[in-house]
């Protein structure tokens, strides 16, 4: 049986880029020891998620604060993937022997992306996803990513492949990841709720793939910096972190309210047997009624010299 | 506020499609009495499911009692628009001043269809959807539909259209719908799992539409009659029925083990306020990136003569 | 010498989208007697441009009653062309013989868009164009329109385009206009700053086009409903609307701190004669360096039957 | 905070190019005293702008003292980048530990452009920008670069692109460079009047870059001379230098009716905190709908061998 | 004997377009009578080329004065090939049943070009050719054509194709079209001097192809209307039209200080005597060591939609 | 004023190669006293041009006479570079102190070849021409070169370059010489017609180039030995050498009848002036449309071994 070990380490940012990788990297025993083969990291971990955060935007203007605010986020992102902090994950990977999953705030010239990395133990770095559609107040910061940044990697565990929190309910996004062969559905989110959860088992039911789900945990501000319609002393991001089979079935999680790892063995042939049933990209798809076509090339200027 | 009232009716078929038929016209006071908009029924209660069947089919041949099987199920199956039923359940929508939503097996030609047919209360037969991709066994005995039959029927409660069963986990299906327009989603099917009310939430949070979703309720067959694998005594369909909001929330049932009624107000503006976060075929798609083609051209020979 | 007569109408929203219908009609005869050919009216006027709001959105969450005030903000909203707004606003174009560049806030589906809508004297309806990017919080609210709303109107005073607010800045956007062929450059907004002024004449003199520029004025709310950061007292939106020929130089306004009617006259030849210094998508383009696609497919779903 | 400090110095060609030269070298010590870490010299310094020359040609016909015209013009033009006033200006650039961005006129073979020469203080030379597209009768003596010399340079202030005179006004060559990334716009011109300043605030809050813009100063010629249709006595190119932040807002001139040095010290974050509200090649680009092509091949003919 | 008759018509361009039109129309017997099958009309003749102007251009800046004499220069410039004149043409192109080529100005959206009008006595208008370097102070008023606008044209003559004035001289160009195949050379100018009809016999030979070059006659202005530098009472454009052979030989003029007609009887077979000494596309070619690609397609804006 | 001093020598071959060549040096002193820069000598001067031979070939077939002809003709065929003739020539050179650019017929294994040399009065032997394409009878005697000898050659008089007899028509040769830079066009040939004085300037006014021409002279052989079709008594070749500026205006010559040495002052900066108003391969050229591609590798064979 080709039984393997996959995680989710739930973990919040830091105040800073640099304390958050320490965090991080603080893992790397305890990886170790349970020879993980792949470890899934939230969403947007490197560089931060300030939930609550406004950004000085109201409707028809933006005030002043809101613009320092962004310069002070803007700092903390990284560059992917030539960037100190890819080196040290780089390292981390090897030293730990698993594919790293991360999700981090990227510098794309001016603008900042909410981007999924991925590093391979041997390779270094190996792929980027940029999240395609920010949610709500997160368009107020982050740029949409496009077809040329959607990778599937190949790793221990099996064809990696997913989304970064709600861009895993846009059913065209899902169905161009199945119809290049994923295995395990990688999921980082800051997303808590009840609904996420459920909504990862449906995806793995769907998909008939693994899914590794990391949430963040943040625990509570103090009172008086609790943003406007939070409650006072409740955590930031909740965690909820969860590892589920190809039939929909909870393997591992959700892991509430603290910060952890959430690991479970998987037997990987399980991807097989329940696609027997259905395959969504296979058997069950009908190319005759439905044809996709999907735009992989990076937009905007092209600079030709030749 | 907008209130309006659905209804999931949770039967199973009898032993024919006749007294089946009797079956449901016996709920007309019921539902008058409830002032129910709009009523869904479980798949293939016209015609029926026949749990358990292989039709005499083994891999390289088929016993002729298979066939035998065949002729009397066909013989239960009808004929949409045009029969006796189709013209009985008219009258029944328009005592109840309901939409009526039902799953049937159909004749079309010497092939069989699971097929949804929508009868509005004023103009009667108003369209049908045959299933696109029928799951295992049922590809012995029903035909595939195509892209023609997939209209969206307006009604009290909005904009209905849906899919039978497990075609609710097919993405494009569901996607193609979504562009069309649509507030309820309509799922009649046999499956009584979890796992299939988990992924009726998580479809109306993805749609942000309401979800009536219908399943057959079959008490069990004497001992001896029990299908290989079965556990005797252990109702055949175990129902399921559930009906949820747009943000995936439970507003009535899962109603399980019994036949029934389920029914639940909705406010039909929540399609609107739960659009606000995210709307999948309109603010959160990405058609720069995923463009969809839906051959909405029936299938099977064209005489050109021109 | 070909004269015409040009106007922006610096008005604002008011409560509802009927008071704010009756409002631009009750114009009517200031505009025959002034014998203006071309009227533009604000960005989101009929509609509404609720300035200072955030939707209850923050970074990783949304308040219920954000919900609600999108529901009531939907419900001001209007169909294009399908409405009974845009028939009273075709009998008050007919009135005043003049074409009528409006912005509105237009239902698509369960989405929003920030459009720009043509109307004819004699043609009624001609064309819309939706906001191709909406800016900062607007992200919450609108959608993104895509290049199938692109048009080029005929109208007394030469071909007219443009767009909404600041996709005025976005260059591909005017050299794509440019390429089309546009002599009077329409920019409804809500921008009051000195800024957008000094950019509309960089831009009327980029363009070798006149460019009419209306902007919404709204008058100060009560105190305590001021807009967090906003200066209380102080209008909401302060005008600004502004007329400006090819050369750059300002022909009227801008009209600063209160409603009103802004006109000028222009000479229709000063175009080709600004033109003969500089053309941007003629002599002076550079067509064997810089090649320019514009995507004008409506995107998303197709649904052939043929 | 990263504060970096700018200059444009405005002067003029003197009658020959030994002693333009001579004039910019003699700011050296005010350069080194101001700490200057980029000054931009305007337009055709080197070589010259015989302002209100015709070159003797008509339409149709040309007369020999305009050949004679050229060959003087022509014989005050550099070689670039191997020749001594090169050398010259990298010594000076040394000296003074500042980039140098000048505007030069450059033999071609036969033929002149229009250039502007970037040099760097450590490295030298770093590259070259041929203006596109001459202006009216600029295009009797210059002719057209191609888009193999669009470079963006780094420099101590950030990525330094930019363009000569009035293909500024250009949009996708704009484009082109915001796509490459350009944190401080260079534009060397002749252009003295309002409307180029109006521009360059434009230019600075489209690009969301500093605009640095270094205009020429060439005082009266006696009245005999005074070209046809110029006011005897007035300035021959009047000044009008300025250096603008990417809010639009001038940080320092017009300096205007004189020779000088225009500095301004700039915070170098302003740029990001300024595309936060808008970044032209970023998150508000539609890379979707407007896809750019840019041709930076070498024109015309190529030797092949190998 | 293949024999035909081709022409040059040597007229000039009237005061108005109106006026030059009817000019040539005055032709009509003259042509019938002749029985001529090609008549070549020189460069610029409905439009007019205003020998002399500068358009108010000199380095650096433009007189208002310029601008005004461009409108009434474009408002003379016609449209093609819908426009009234174009039609006229096509009638006086059947009843004379001949092929016209003709120069006219044309105007592009509000730039104008230089523009070379083919019309057949059957099909009416066929094709045109915009040139596609202005030379000199056309440069202020013309457009550059592209390579999608170079066609060849069949007649009773054979091939046509050609240049209109100093494109004539780039190599590149012609060679072009020998590639295309041209069995007569058209070479419109409002050149008169001697060394033009040499290159007129050059062409020829190094073409193997029949030269009908046509040039504009316009008498002396007024003394005090004489351009600058020209010589009083000297004719403006004297004419100089003549009709070669493919071995250079002249068949016909040239015509020199008037208007008039030039005709010449040809042996279209001589074209191919010719080249059995020198084929430039053909045996006297070296593919192996040149290699020409032209590039066709029209520049710059590409809108797209399906 | 750049005055240089350039010639053509019209001489034509001797019996011998030996002969020819103590012809050609016994023109040193003139040479000297005349204070020559450059001298021309004409196309297979040195090797021979045999007028009238067939060498006894038949469309079909060969005489064996022919075969002896051919090889007496190679015996006189010279070795480039390394001969005792190119010794000789260039000890010429460098008493002369001009630049000598002479025709030969050059062996290449067994193969001839009609070469250009060219041999500097410092340096010695620079580079050689083959012609590219032989014209008819010659095409029986001499190979075809190929781009690996298309050599500019710098000389007091600036860049030469050119070809031999009819390559001159060829546009595409003349092109990649243009783009390669020639100031001064070099043309040996036996063409003595009056249509090459034509062409010769053509092809300076279209270079913007002097032309400096040689052609042989060749007396009458006695009337038994006037090759068939010839007229008796007549020169086998008539001269024709002749020296042209850049506008096209002949300075010298055509020296016709007669043996001699044809001179003309030049002012070198007449190529600038010239350019002013036309250069073809720089401010003329539209590397847009026409791209040519130079294949300079040499042909035959090729080791590789990598």
């Amino acid at each position: 049986m080709p039984i393997k070990k996959v995680a989710a380490l739930q973990v919040g940012s830091a105040a800073t880029t640099q304390q958050t990788l320490k965090k991080i990297l603080s893992y790397e025993s305890q990886l170790v020891e349970e020879k993980i083969d792949l470890v899934v990291i939230p969403e947007a971990t490197l560089g931060g998620y300030p939930k609550g955060s406004t950004f000085g935007s109201y409707l028809g203007y933006r005030l002043p604060e809101g613009r320092e605010q962004y310069l002070q986020y803007y700092n903390q992102a990284i560059e992917v993937p030539n960037s100190p902090e890819i080196l040290a994950l780089e390292t981390f990977s090897k030293n730990i022997s698993a594919t790293v999953a991360i999700g981090v705030i990227e510098k794309g010239g001016s603008s900042l992306y909410c981007t999924l990395v991925y590093i391979d133990p041997k390779l270094g770095y190996v792929g980027k996803h940029r999240k395609l559609m920010p949610t709500a107040s997160e368009r107020l910061v982050w740029g949409s990513g496009d077809g040329s940044t959607m990778p599937v990697v190949k790793s221990a565990v099996g064809n990696l492949g997913g989304g970064i929190c709600w861009e895993n309910y846009v059913p065209l996004f899902r169905y161009a990841y199945y119809a290049k062969g994923v295995d395990v559905w990688v999921a980082p989110t800051v997303d808590s709720r009840e609904i996420w959860q459920v909504s990862m088992r449906t995806i793995a039911y769907e998909a008939r793939s693994f899914v590794v789900s990391a949430v963040q945990f943040q625990p509570p501000v103090a009172d008086d910096k609790t943003p406007e319609g939070w409650v006072k002393g409740a955590n930031l991001i909740n965690g909820g972190s969860i590892i589920v089979n190809p039939m929909g079935e909870v393997l591992a999680g959700p892991l509430v309210g603290k910060e952890g790892l959430l690991t479970a063995e998987i037997d990987t042939d399980d991807v097989i047997r329940a696609r027997f049933d259905f395959d969504p990209a296979g058997h069950y798809s009908r190319g005759d009624v439905f044809s996709l076509t999907v735009n992989e090339a990076p937009k905007d200027v092209q600079f030709v010299n030749k």
